[in-house]
């Protein structure tokens, strides 16, 4: 505030938790505050007065849960559309912080954020593809291509693909309220906690869910590998932070591909390197791009 | 050859024939000719002799069978890697016409050339992103998103995804030689054969064997929708001149999709418009990208 470079502000708004901050560059965050998700009637207002007393801003990126209008083409760009989350359906976000601070906006989904900034300033700052996927309550995905996101006809919806059913695995109906058995509803938290009662990490080392729940995410990564030839993977999310679950993943994908993919010996499955910042940073690479009006 | 314009070489390399054409832009084709893939040593000379009495050529581009090198920072650009086709593996096909004709080279796998093409000027004119698979005695499938052909860390291998078993197919193996019953191993033209003796369009319209082959090709494209969000998938190649099996496709699509996806009605499957064209456009559209340097 006190010099010359531009104050960027960076919203991660999720379903339980709105993340705020600011910054003068994505990998520099210089204020930073969390508030409950209510009502947007509540919610937004609260984040706008925070915004008010960090100084002047330059432009604002969003981050959101979704599913979301991001196609700049489309009229209801900036608004998330169908949420069953009460009050927000047809909520517009962008709309809302363009007309309170009248500087431009960067409005994409939480999982594209999170993968721009893992692809820019983490686990794929010397690839040129990234997929970056959260396993927690539910199952979504962002890719980066050539450094800009995937957006296609609207954005991705990895979390809602079919993966192969595991044998031991084939009688559970799935927990998706729309397709039941899709990947989400297979391999999410809830679905996790629905058949055995606990999540991943407290079932014992040898339980049978780690192999279950490793096929399915193994099937998925495969799945993005051969769909993308994305070079990286970052799983993140709660469901991810399981011990021994990445290296099962692994070890599955590699089984599944037998070394066929063109290239199997590039592609590789990692942890997220900026861990809880993935998402802010990735609204500050959106707030960023608005204002240089890419 | 009269006048000033740039006259581009283009090359589809198949399995089993060769197509060469002359263009001065992607859709005028002043030229076309068609030799066997026999040898390297005989198929490659062959169509340089053709090229050079077409005149004289600014760039030349190639669509060809995989797997093949197309990452330009690879230091095997160009080459066909490892093929079973006798005499193919490690062949330098941009190398060779690059050094023929000393002139810049577009090199894309046949996938990415037809989608390329289709994208352009043909089913996907209207959209910012679509899909090209062929299905015949492979499976493959190329991506085009914002106009540009995606490669990531190589090349997609959409064939070689594991789609949901159908209920009446659980039995069969597949066809695939590395995978047993991956999408290629379950839904190509040899996997038809091999369960029901004939191809697809030969068996009678009630043969349980188009439910089968639409279940599988309809999860191909819900995967395509659900991980790239590509706006059109355009579906090609000898087993989809089956009567119905399009229509029967789209159904079982929407069956699986029952709306979920955020685009789910702008997604659309369709024939290709530029039927047997695809590839030799798409490799003029990669003449004039090597023209270019882009």
């Amino acid at each position: 505030m006190s010099n010359n470079w531009p104050l960027y502000g960076a919203i991660e708004a999720g379903g339980t938790k709105f993340v705020l901050g600011t910054g003068t560059s994505p990998i520099n965050l210089t204020a930073r505050h969390t508030i409950p998700t209510r009502t947007p009637g509540e919610t937004l207002p609260e984040a706008a007065a925070w915004f008010h007393n960090q100084g002047r801003l330059s432009a604002i990126g969003i981050a959101t849960f979704g599913p979301a209008v991001v196609d700049p083409k489309d009229g209801r760009w900036g608004r998330i559309t169908n949420t069953p989350k009460p009050g927000w359906a047809d909520c517009d976000l962008a709309g809302f912080f363009g007309r309170e601070f009248g500087v431009p906006i960067g409005f994409d989904t939480d999982v594209n954020g999170a993968a721009l900034a893992e692809s820019r300033f983490g686990a794929g700052e010397d690839a040129n593809s990234l997929a970056y996927v959260t396993v927690g309550t539910g199952i979504g995905g962002g890719l980066v291509l050539d450094g800009k996101a995937v957006h296609g006809a609207a954005h991705p919806e990895m979390g809602h693909i079919f993966p192969r059913r595991h044998e031991s695995d084939a009688a559970f109906e799935g927990v998706c309220p729309t397709h039941g058995d899709c990947l989400e509803g297979l391999a999410s938290g809830p679905a996790i906690m629905r058949r055995w009662g606990k999540s991943l990490s407290e079932l014992p080392e040898d339980h049978a869910a780690h192999a279950v729940i490793a096929h399915y995410l193994a099937h998925l990564c495969h799945t993005i590998f051969a769909m993308s030839s994305a070079e990286v993977i970052v799983l993140g999310g709660g469901v991810m932070n399981t011990p021994g679950l990445l290296d099962r993943i692994r070890a599955t994908e590699r089984e599944l591909d037998r070394g066929y993919l063109p290239a199997a010996a590039i592609h590789r499955i990692v942890k997220p390197s900026l861990g809880d910042d993935a998402g802010i940073i990735g609204a500050l690479c959106l707030a960023m791009e608005a204002d240089k009006g890419r």
